[in-house]
């Protein structure tokens, strides 16, 4: 069918959700990670409700239209990205928030709210959803479950498979079920829910979730931070808080590269040369003692410790942190790689990522979510395309993750930018499994196509 | 083929692993559920290793014969009962600990350890394996991964799925795959580590498990009891615990029948006709100060507490719940219902059970993880089989819990004895579904044909 025969169709079923103005396609391109797809989707479907998103759904399978789901358009892997001949169903609109429930520690969402949204909310309840990727003021919740996404706090406070009870999904072929439960155990039948969380669009439209909240940690978090004479003192620094057995809440590490590009754009004084820096939060009813015992930890493996005084200075030491994607941004494109390893292997990772810089003339700055060693290796470089030395780096930087226990991706997904490298982690046997289940899901292929897997 | 003519490949391939006397067939044929499968299956494979269960997958794969995963025989729904043609294949005989990571809070075991066997392992370096099925003394760790078995620290420590970071397993066809990652994260492709907690030995044999370890809680955990007037001011109780904020790290209910039960097991003095009682716990850094704030919350809502003195006394209180699953057996046989729904259902729940023994004129005693909302009413009878009225009750009990956002199952899965009302809660669009992924796995339908899908 042409494309003129489905955006006829289209506007029958949903009117003016249908936009076809060249801003809004050409945006629909492309997400945070710089990577744009060829070509321009034939719409985006502006989705306000379950309703609409079925229509879509049904109108895509008799024509046999690929669809590609997106939230607000902050992946880093490429895995929303919509390109000619797709319809980009984009479910930002659909953002209330259905239920709080306190005295469950649930609440129930549609996809399209934005993580910081709802945690401003849910918070005049006490109450929060703990993944916090650091794009959680302008990422969805429905993306960060179809991503799987991270973020700061994972070691202390779990990953999003832990956060998530249920997920209300809409199938290729336009069919509404509901995954899951809203009971703190449930062991019905196979785990659909987890299955769907970081699945990338290929399973099916994510249209509501029940969520597992958390009570807000009493009491204040202490911040401080660690300098040392290099990088790698500083990961085995951070291996030894871990094996401490103190767990902080934060443990991020940021290499003398990194550093220095924050510090330029902040415009604050240049750092030591080669100088890397851990940055640590503590919480709860310990957090005193916590910072305390980290502190002497970090002073111990040869880190120079500046304890924040109070909240705001706490919050000046981690934005330093979170700047590093700004930063980067500045420098040119940025190809942020994501793997994670067994926190006892991150000082040998920076031993790679050492030799991986010297062996291939690049060099790579490097930031850590430490607590739970997951790194964000960055490639820089000029112009929309990832140059061919950059992907021969990179693929030389995941096979060292691989070996040291690691995985390709701890929580931005695989996207079109990991495809490649997909079935070398899962192997052949385990890539096939995963083939057949999408077709499960998916039989005549318009989900997604394209993405995680490479055919 | 012939079942001689299977055996025949099975002893030339695993020679004295081969078992077909009659006492260890008649032995696999039941679970702790009570039901058994209709005649004996022809053989129990004892595997030692991952090559014994590749070569047992392969025979069954060639010759067409099911083939039903044991660990050690510890299920509640008869997920693990051989029949008649049937292999039953033992991993009990892997149990070993092939690496425990404290440094990275995490260990590598065989399926068949002891879920307490290994907790006494990991206490040596301070950590432990949080799920605590009331069965840890008995069961395997394979069998908790297999079912989701839950226990009473949910609410506070998470569910199975929480705990495990991957699983090596050998498929339909005798291939092995390894799922997951070692890593706090990873999301490279599709979580089929998920997909098999609670699979019930639908989709493959669990082989080994790297598992998410916990650092051991410090210091002395705090118990108390408290007695209300009926089993529905205990429920209205617990969820104001649940709803003030305070998370203990166990809160037990038992009704007026169970405590019977058990005081008479125990030859304690009879407890006061009608009356429930809670037994809550807490630990951690402010074990004291929740104890005390719990007991004020028990108090107000009517009931009568004792604070357990020292571990000993706290021991003792919890000993009268541990001892419910005995109480029953001397009774006659047991269904044991297992039902979950949110919190703050739970006075609902218990309203609902007492209609239904009302109205089929049936006891129904009923012993609640109130922290979590996961009850086990159970139904007792004489001889092997359920009678058809304990199963309309059961029936009328399931959908009250369903009606109130609950689930069939919180932890004992589905089994033989569930599968009836499997559809019922997952709807047929999502049965089909997972039906079809079954079949991704298992082509040709021998694993563990005739559990949890009905056809």
């Amino acid at each position: 069918m042409s494309d003129d025969a489905i955006l006829t169709l289209l506007r029958e079923a949903l009117s003016d959700r249908v936009d076809t103005t060249p801003a809004t396609l050409d945006a629909a391109r492309a997400d945070k990670s710089g990577h744009a797809a060829a070509g321009a989707p034939l719409a985006v479907v502006h989705a306000r409700s379950i309703d609409d998103v079925q229509h879509t759904m049904r109108i895509a399978h008799r024509t046999g239209t690929p669809v590609v789901t997106r939230g607000a358009g902050t992946g880093l892997a490429g895995g929303a990205n919509a390109g000619a001949g797709e319809i980009a169903l984009s479910v930002r609109g659909m953002d209330r928030i259905l239920e709080v429930r306190p005295d469950d520690l649930l609440a129930v969402v549609e996809p399209g709210i934005i993580n910081a949204d709802l945690n401003n909310v849910l918070a005049a309840d006490g109450l929060w959803w703990a993944p916090d990727p650091a794009s959680r003021a302008i990422s969805t919740v429905g993306g960060n479950i179809a991503t799987g996404a991270g973020g700061l706090l994972c070691a202390k406070y779990g990953v999003v498979r832990d956060a998530v009870l249920g997920v209300d999904v809409v199938l290729a072929d336009g069919t509404l079920v509901r995954f899951g439960h809203r009971s703190v155990k449930g062991v019905t039948g196979l785990d659909l829910t987890s299955l769907m969380i970081g699945s990338e669009g290929t399973l099916g439209v994510i249209v509501g979730a029940t969520l597992k909240l958390r009570r807000r940690v009493p009491g204040h978090a202490r911040t401080l931070t660690a300098t040392f004479p290099d990088v790698r003192a500083a990961a085995v620094a951070s291996a030894a808080v871990t094996a401490s057995g103190v767990q902080p809440a934060i443990m991020e590490l940021m290499d003398a590269a990194s550093l220095a590009a924050v510090h330029a754009l902040l415009e604050l004084p240049a750092p030591t040369p080669g100088e890397a820096q851990l940055t640590v939060q503590t919480d709860g009813p310990a957090a005193d003692a916590e910072a305390e015992s980290i502190a002497a930890t970090l002073a111990a493996a040869g880190g120079l410790v500046r304890l924040a005084a109070d909240q705001a200075e706490g919050e000046r030491l981690l934005a330093i942190r979170r700047s590093m994607h700004p930063a980067m941004e500045t420098l040119g494109t940025t190809l942020i790689e994501d793997v994670s390893v067994p926190r006892s292997m991150l000082p040998a990772m920076f031993d790679e990522i050492a030799r991986v810089e010297r062996e291939h003339g690049l060099p790579i700055p490097t930031v850590c979510h430490a607590g739970d060693g997951n790194l964000h290796p960055n490639f820089v470089f000029d112009g929309p395309d990832v140059p061919e030395e950059v992907w021969h780096a990179a693929d030389d930087l995941f096979r060292s993750a691989l070996r040291l226990g690691g995985t390709l991706t701890g929580e931005h997904g695989i996207g079109v930018l990991k495809r490649r490298w997909l079935a070398d982690e899962l192997g052949d046997d385990q890539w096939r499994l995963q083939r057949e289940i999408t077709r499960v899901f998916d039989p005549t292929g318009i989900l997604n196509p394209g993405k995680v897997f490479t055919h």
